[in-house]
């Protein structure tokens, strides 16, 4: 059995992290630390998993964490996971970073996220589908929601060379603000309306960019504005891909089909996707339609925010790490409708 | 024109007084004050107003507000009105209180609320329908939300001395938990949910009792447990109204018929009412069915909490006192669906 | 491997019995049936599950049906699974029914639901913390959804002889309409709004009685009103119960523990339910508060009206009349928020 | 006073014309038809109206139409209106028509909405702030929902040549499917989610197409998706335009102030605008920001599809047609929040 801990598990990643991994068949559930709330029962927060582990939150030192753990998710703030990963890569305890601190390049992170980074070491980009290679490491920086919903949706274009622009308009549902109530997460303000924001700015863009560009290197037109809609989970993303030269909708299923053969959580419906097709599951649904007029292409991703956006990807990443089938634990459709 | 000014005008119930306000044909409105916001434009917060006032927040003293208004709006947290009131009734300026300083007895409301109060003076409960003498004082305490929903609906049978056990289960719209976000308030929270609370022991139960018992004497099991629903706006009370003798439900249209002839704010649809009928206007709709089995009946009202349940209630109150239609201002439909 | 077979998979309950059943550890799908839509995937209409089955719709007769399955589970329209049920109990194939037909007396289903009986035989109410002997029978009545919230909630005190008047007022989400749209499910009447029906003669009311008269032969206040909430899944149940002698929480809370000791699917969390804790999950959640003015006690019950309110109950019962663990492929948290 | 007949009043752009003129100071609600209605009052299907009038849906022939009404809302099925306008022109009756058959060139029209047309007539596109010459004429095309909101938030940057590439990513509440059940209305398919459909080839792309090449003839590259979003109401458009020349957000700004100056029902948030904010209300809420990585400008507007995009604007142009302030039984703000 592997020995997992999480660190910072109060919030809503550290939730679904323990929600999925109470069922996985080879992980035992060592530890979830809080600071302020360090004695009480995991479920006194996470109420949903009443009767699945009697876990207490705890506050223990790196040293601690290092000695029990075979794995360790970092569910903390960013600039707070480049204070753990020093102290927890041991050479046998591998890690996971669920924040951005191990994204991007030192120097990016430092201008984007506005603070200094206290370890240049590098890490792989944990987007599976896209980095296999990072079976092989010990420290994997797993992808932020947005970028993991749009990097899936332009990979087969940008890697054929075949985009001109990009624009990624993407709506997330609002658990991705967080466990505690802001003005964009109060009821009153969000429901029956959608919330744009960071239009032309926001840190995720970064992501998007140094893996798309990576897959084509002449790539720079890229753009992405997010929304937050009434959604509870999930991230939708409408790509609006300008191509070089005119595709049909059949080719788009060839080199979308070709892209994505033999990986599991990525599936390419014949409808458009749905948030509800998808949620509280590990899957990436995709579909695409060609717009005869302007060599347009319009791609649609759906992803729950918090699974294959954030928890489910960092257990797939998990899997691997421990050379693991990649669905152990994740195989779980959604509770549609 | 009647000069009317606003303390308290940045939060919901300050927002409705405003928005019905501008439009009022008349009433100039003269002040609104914050103190945390003095100096910014009132449409800073409201954005919804902008282009009809182009009002600052102030944060006057009493006096200044006394001189300027021929009528105050206490739009102010409980046990904060009790220290306007007496500075600003010189016998020229009226005032309407949406909190619940004055709604109780004095020994009532410091046991309930929790706190002392300063000033023992009596004011009229502003439930215009069953009290039309406010129309000739000087200060009137608007009710609270909940108890506007479930008197209306209740009033009729409970002044024939028909009610021998009350139960109200109500379901209410989040803004009354006001501007700032909350955990109630919180979206992943509220959606998709619905969030009972106080189950047995809500401040407002103390005002359907006194109200309920002065229509009748010998009438003491009155019950109240509130839930929060997904929904921005509205109070929908089921009443489950246990008779003292079989009532037909043409025995309750009779009676409710009655009791609210020519009351223009009482809609008694032949539907069950709907908090989409209702949304943004001023209107309580009732509609009820009796239960052949166990001499009970099921009452239900709908009605808009921040109009009804609080503003609206306010300028219905207001125009009484200066003597006008009390639907001045006020004759608006529900922008439904 | 247990052989399952469902008739009428196409609807939600069918859906859901799909999704928990193609994770169960020891059932095999062997056949999923549908008049309309023999022929065409499965997951043509149940896109969620891509990727879990391959199963095509069939539309067999009962001799085929009888013999590929031991076990068939009836999701048909109420007054249909009285045709299938005589024609599959052979002794060796078990029949879980999730329709009406088999839940009351056959003049009382008659007179309910407006239609003649075919099959006067009786089955055990599938209540499964009720009526463990459902275990040792070939065909089970699944109950339905408000009955499961409502008679959870109160049987502790039914089964002391406590109760003397019983309210149950239910807050349901729209899944329960089923899977074609309807006046209540099309989003502009139910969102921001709440919906009544049937105030006082919903044919559940029948079940709940049955139930609670058998716990308690003198308890005859039985009252019902159902409400449809901005919700797809969940059943939410305020209970207002008034009791024979006056009750402390403490009390209920003997009570309720000692009663549902040792029943994995039942949780008594220290706060209220939630239906966000129960989403997806067979649970049923239950919290109770005792109100001393008025002999009242307040007992609330969260359930999922897909799961513990119909399919999930359904596989419970499926797990016992296997002399499985009643846990089996039913052990999944609610992925909250 | 203004004698108004509404052709198809039983809808929600009927019942929104209803909503708004019941209280207008200038006209006179003289007739609502509805085949299937016939004989039964109006506040039957829109129950918020109650107590605003007591009309009975009546179907009428031309003549009788046009004799009763100086002006007629055509609020009918495309490919209907073209039955009307002949018959109801008689040079003293105005009409406005709320569907699409005189928005664009016949042959397009015919193209685009499959059917041959009747009536070869052109009319002005009644999108108030960029055809004044609409108060000038008998018969108005009022624009659709989507080319409101679109058009308005493209225009100043079209009229000054300045957009190379428009992509206009939509996202409407449900009520613009109708008032009757649909798969997309169904509650659990729209609730947290969010449809996308007619990716590439909305019929509306056509109206918009044709505003902003009148505006700027080199402008081709116009692209067009519409989603569905979990709200009742409003229209939400993020308008990715790719500038030929790079802009700054103070030069949009000045654009944007000078372009819509002096026109009431345009305004300029120095926020994002908000559904919420303009909800019930005939405002169109425009804001924009400059993208200086890739000459994008992001551009949103918000209205209400039920007012600006259809009824508010169709009286807004009634209001010119007659020589009316255009705000009359137009001014109010939206009901926040």
């Amino acid at each position: 059995m592997i020995k997992a801990g999480i660190i910072g598990a109060s919030g809503y990643t550290g939730g679904e992290l323990l929600r999925l991994l109470v069922n996985h068949p080879n992980v035992e559930l060592e530890l979830a630390t809080s600071r302020s709330l360090a004695g009480k029962p995991v479920t006194s927060t996470h109420r949903h998993l009443e009767g699945f582990l009697d876990l207490k939150y705890e506050n223990p030192d790196s040293e601690y964490i290092r000695e029990r753990c075979d794995v360790v998710f970092l569910a903390v703030p960013h600039g707070s996971a480049m204070n753990y990963v020093p102290e927890l890569l041991d050479g046998s305890t591998k890690v996971i970073d669920l924040s951005a601190d191990y994204r991007l390049e030192t120097s990016e992170f430092e201008q984007i996220y506005g603070m200094k980074h206290s370890d240049p070491r590098k890490a792989v980009y944990g987007l599976v589908e896209l980095h296999p290679e990072a079976a092989e490491e010990d420290l994997v920086a797993n992808p932020g929601c947005f970028p993991t919903g749009a990097t899936l949706a332009a990979a087969p274009l940008a890697a054929a060379g075949l985009i001109d622009i990009a624009v990624f308009d993407s709506k997330t549902g609002v658990s991705g603000t967080g466990i505690l109530p802001t003005e964009t997460s109060h009821y009153p303000n969000l429901a029956e309306n959608i919330i744009p924001y960071k239009l032309t700015a926001h840190r995720h863009r970064a992501e998007i960019l140094k893996e798309l560009t990576r897959l084509d290197g002449k790539l720079r037109n890229i753009n992405f504005t997010p929304h937050v809609i009434p959604s509870i989970r999930g991230i939708f993303t409408t790509a609006h891909l300008f191509t070089k030269e005119p595709l049909s909708t059949d080719d788009l299923k060839a080199i979308y089909e070709d892209f994505y053969r033999n990986m599991p959580f990525i599936r390419l419906p014949s409808g458009v996707p749905s948030l509800t097709a998808v949620r509280g599951s590990n899957f990436c649904d995709i579909s695409f339609e060609a717009d005869t007029a302007n060599n347009r292409v319009v791609v649609l991703s759906a992803i729950d925010n918090l699974v294959k956006g954030a928890s489910g990807q960092a257990i797939q990443n998990m899997n691997l790490m421990f050379g693991l089938d990649e669905t152990l634990g994740l195989w779980l459709p959604a509770a549609a409708p």
